[in-house]
């Protein structure tokens, strides 16, 4: 029996997609691209994945997203809502069957949560889930943890029974 | 004296745009997302970085990018005049002083142009250049190879006197 090396979430992702006419797109905020590009590195990607938009500033989240200024203003940029918001929005912009979204802080506190916090979203036909977590690995590592944490959410909700 | 590790082009990016109030939107096909990556690995890019569209699937760059269904017609997907309108596009869309575009082929050919194409695009307050790259390193090599490339394209607009 060969050892295999265990797949990447963003591989298990595209395995579970692929040959279903299931897609995919993303809203990312603190991560910055980093999980559009995770999710490009698999080969055939494309067949599922129609992209992403990548929403540093409020604007763009206002603009691109459709993210109601009510929503920030009540709930800040960093929250549950807004999180819910971003996935929801862009899942609608590019017509997706699922989408991911994140809004933290990879560098820096906002006076309500700690450097290395992030809201995740995820978005299906099933619904759209939050989840909060948060890590202390400084700018770059919490980019990577935040992103991997968000294609498991993500998962999870493409293989919901 | 010290030696100093040399700036990633990057950080060379936000060095020249910090305090000037001059900002900063992508627009990614091929790169999938790595352009806004790595303009976000850099400490402060919030300052001038306003976010990306990450546009794979033909209809995102339609939409989101306002690109012309008649300009994919007539010169393909990867073709300078398409890599030129999704750097309007985003600038338009995001307001940003200036922006970034790719539209490449990081894997497979499309029958014109081989595997490692790129088709990139730079945009600001003095126009639009566009350039074609070309390298072989497979997808994940290429992805990187490219985004790396129009960052130096950006950058050249940048500085440009």
């Amino acid at each position: 029996m060969k050892n295999s090396t265990p797949l990447r979430i963003e591989e298990k992702i595209g395995a579970a997609l692929r040959g279903t006419k299931r897609t995919l797109s993303a809203a990312e905020s603190c991560t910055g691209g980093q999980i559009s590009h995770l999710l490009t590195t698999v080969s055939g990607s494309s067949e599922y994945y129609l992209g992403s938009v990548t929403s540093y500033a409020i604007a763009v989240k206002k603009k691109i997203l459709g993210v109601p200024a009510d929503t920030i203003e009540k709930y800040n940029v960093v929250s549950a809502e807004v999180a819910a918001a971003m996935a929801e929005g862009v899942r609608k912009v590019t017509g997706s069957t699922f989408s991911v979204a994140t809004t933290g802080l990879a560098e820096g506190s906002d006076g309500r949560y700690p450097e290395g916090t992030v809201w995740m979203a995820a978005s299906g036909p099933k619904g759209t889930v939050t989840r909060l977590y948060q890590c202390d690995k400084g700018r770059k590592g919490n980019i990577r943890s935040f992103a991997n944490a968000a294609l498991h959410l993500l998962y999870e909700q493409i293989i919901l029974k």
